[in-house]
């Protein structure tokens, strides 16, 4: 007996976003030193060359290379010294035949250079008269104008997630300003007769609500920002109301809870009681994961994410982070590592099936346990290093197979 | 014609944690729902079960499992119902033998069952009759108390960082301040004649300084924060002054650039003018990086930073990272996946080389190629995936090579 139609993980996502084509987040400024982790929200299109001149990489001298053609231990060449490049500025002089002038790393290739020797393959005679103990070649030691980034090139792409790299590109361009995408704002409603807020005494038969705070961490994680929260009880007037207000003040309400039968009707009934497409998806074949919900109400995604901490983190990774990045015009990317099962792990036939593990390494080769435990359990996931994903036609997971486990 | 005597990175790694074996950062306590992505400073120990009472993974029906021995669907058990579990509250009764009570998800379970058979297993005669289709084993679809977590047990260890995970685990113990470690505080100070801020006018000769946001925004990314910054121009006095300024505001000063052979002897001058041990690291066999300079300053760490960006963040992840990963307890952790070479690799023979890489997946197998350029490019590091470590031994990596790559 099954209570609702199940329907694939993949065919959920594409319903999520056919539904919500038309959703998209603002754009805002943010100055690039607070820039860090946010999402891009516009290509970046250099006005400039970087480096803007032909700047050297070394400390050494700027000939032009031919000069040092043949030279070496035995039989150096001998150049006149006309001067010394300072750095950050312009070089007095050019370089004719047989003429060297001292330049710094960074500084810039005096006109008639075409490289630079190394200081450590010179020797001064005296102020005019320079050794060099090796041949260069054309260009050796020298970064050319635009070698970096050329101007009118695209530098960085919309959706490019703002790394210290990424933020050292736009400081090379002189931008101290980025279009990046807002902060997409949730509402978090933990429901349940059972559900007590964390700093309440705590009676027997009830329990801590638990899923408030793990999806608070996995929306700061993912970059978002909670406007509001509050536990609702198994009530189809007070979840509405709460919901309505959420409605209101966000892009994404999570309702979590409601895993018995009755909850779940609630959280369906009233998704459907506001203006919209309502539920479009109810169950989902996902292990653990099962029981979700999503829908569509006054503009706003509405999911309703199982009761069970560990079954709600998975969906909000699998459906809720895709759908923020897509978004973002941000890839999904999600870090991982191939190890070799060392044990074997069944799943759930016809449901695509998230399966805990623990990694070790002995010798070199990374091996993964699957970590069992009873569904709901907390520390199984805080224990665990990551997870493999079985797709619904496997029957299985083999001891000595070689998988990709998703790290936490 | 060596500069100075370059040391290895483990060898640079414990002068460093040598130096300040003494080196704390102070706790703090903050609320849970603020402790995304901190460091654990204390042991958690729980004082309570967790669950805190026996409790039903399913919908269905609290019995004695051994009154469903020999069930199926062709001749099932006929047991009586006495009653339905609230959600949240103590059952009202005990069961018997031949007796079931109703229990959703999460609900206590009565006193004398030992296992629950789920609803879809059953069916309901009239108010009081109950046919059960299968047998369940002993504590079948049970959670018992202190399954989870047990009282006096360590649910997490000092040194853990609060993933979403980890705040579940303190959510479910109730537990709603924690003990986290400071953010580590930085002083950013941009040297070199030729370095201009991000929105001053750039002269030809001149360029911008990267360094200080690339490094901030790697600062952000560690957990840390940035007290100070400042840009100084290649002068003895200035410097002096600029880090006298910062030792008394930080627990790390990073001073990058100089790196040409004036400017390292500055910075090297300057430490040593401070009272402590000044400096004792003066160039790693590091590639980039070799001439980065550590040193000790009343009381602080003291960074010199290469000038490149490449470098400076190359450094800023092997060694100002690990530093600070250590003084929180925390492991040192790299996401990183394993790829194939697809092209050669040469090393800096005796030193380590940090190579950049792109990955690319062709058919489920994932290919690293080098990325080659000249150094200082902040586009390398921009879009580059990830870099494979050479260790000084090594001659090269060659095409066909299995490495571990790790992530940017």
């Amino acid at each position: 007996m099954e209570f609702f139609n199940l329907i694939a993980v993949e065919e959920a996502k594409d319903r999520l976003m056919d539904t919500f084509h038309g959703f998209h987040l603002e754009k805002e400024e943010v100055h690039i030193l607070e820039s860090t982790n946010r999402v891009l929200a516009e290509d970046i299109v250099s006005d400039i060359d970087v480096p803007e001149f032909n700047r050297s990489t070394v400390d050494g001298y700027a000939i032009r290379s031919q000069d040092s053609y043949g030279a070496s231990e035995s039989v150096p060449s001998l150049l006149k010294i006309i001067g010394k490049v300072e750095i950050g500025k312009v070089p007095a002089k050019k370089i004719g035949a047989g003429e060297a002038m001292y330049v710094p790393t960074g500084g810039m290739i005096p006109e008639g250079a075409d490289g630079v020797v190394m200081i450590e393959y010179t020797e001064k005679l005296d102020e005019e008269e320079l050794m060099v103990y090796k041949s260069i070649s054309d260009h050796e030691n020298v970064t050319y104008k635009g070698d970096d980034i050329k101007e009118g090139e695209v530098a960085l792409r919309r959706g490019r997630i703002l790394t210290p790299e990424a933020v050292g590109v736009l400081a090379a361009l002189g931008i101290s300003k980025v279009k990046v995408y807002e902060k997409p704002k949730f509402y978090i409603i933990s429901t349940g007769d059972e559900v007590v807020a964390i700093d309440e005494k705590l009676e027997l038969g009830k329990i801590r609500d638990i899923n408030t705070y793990t999806l608070y961490s996995l929306i700061t994680r993912l970059g978002g920002q909670v406007v509001g929260k509050a536990i609702v009880k198994d009530d189809y007037d007070l979840l509405r109301d709460e919901v309505e207000k959420a409605l209101d003040m966000t892009h994404i309400v999570l309702i979590s809870g409601g895993s018995s039968v009755g909850n779940r009707d609630y959280t369906a009934k009233v998704i459907n009681s506001f203006d919209g497409k309502g539920v479009f998806v109810h169950g989902i074949a996902i292990k653990p994961g099962k029981p979700t919900i999503i829908g569509e109400g006054k503009g706003k995604v509405i999911f309703g994410l199982p009761g069970h901490p560990v079954s709600s983190i998975v969906v909000f990774k699998t459906l809720v982070e895709a759908f923020v990045r897509r978004k973002m015009g941000a890839k999904e990317y999600l870090p991982s590592t191939r190890a070799l099962l060392d044990f074997n792990c069944p799943s759930a036939p016809g449901r695509k099936t998230y399966q805990l593990v623990n990694l070790r390494e002995v010798d070199g080769i990374v091996y993964a346990t699957p970590s069992f435990g009873k569904s709901g359990m907390i520390t199984l996931l805080s224990n665990a290093d990551g997870y493999i994903v079985l797709e619904p036609h496997e029957e299985g997971a083999y001891k000595g197979e070689e998988r990709e486990v998703y790290l936490l």
